[in-house]
């Protein structure tokens, strides 16, 4: 039995900011669909609740998963697109793919 | 934009079952350490409550994650250890792994 504190475990502090179903949908939509405006990311990722992906986009921002682009001054519209960062949590979502492809058909 | 059921989605099966930073530690910690009794894993999983971890392990050994073996009769202890199929999702786990530590450190 080892104590592993999370602040030396890369898994943990990985977990700490994708730990969440709706974070990782919404990379895995960002990634098919390339830059998506709030209302696609609410369409596309089913059962995601107005407030929660509010939420789950100022974290994932906050971290520099993704960033928002402005198209539009007059209104001010935003659509939001990975970053490299993001694009490095690519190989966990074809894990999961291939896992839940593989377990769970 | 595409809607995409989440029954005909691998990726969104597989955060059903294991899309929560919990069941992915409880998996980190077997792996790395063999078959753990329930009070190891408490230990290890910082901070997982008791109310917590009973309730993911009985998650995972319904969807086959994980299995529970008695090594005890009188009185009855049991550890868990991971399945084949919980096997399967340690390239989740490399890959986070891979990602918290280059990009979270």
């Amino acid at each position: 039995m080892v104590k592993r504190p999370a602040k030396h475990c890369p898994i943990a502090r990985a977990l700490e900011l994708v730990g969440d179903r709706w974070t990782l949908l919404i990379l895995r939509d960002l990634h098919l669909e390339g830059p998506q405006k709030f209302h696609e990311l609410q369409d596309s990722v089913e059962g995601i609740g107005p407030t929660t992906l509010s939420d789950r986009l100022k974290v994932m921002l906050a971290n520099g998963i993704i960033e928002r682009r402005f198209y539009s001054d007059h209104p001010p519209r935003a659509e939001y697109l990975m970053t490299d960062k993001g694009r490095g949590l690519l190989p966990v979502l074809k894990a999961l793919k291939t896992w839940g492809g593989g377990h769970l058909s």
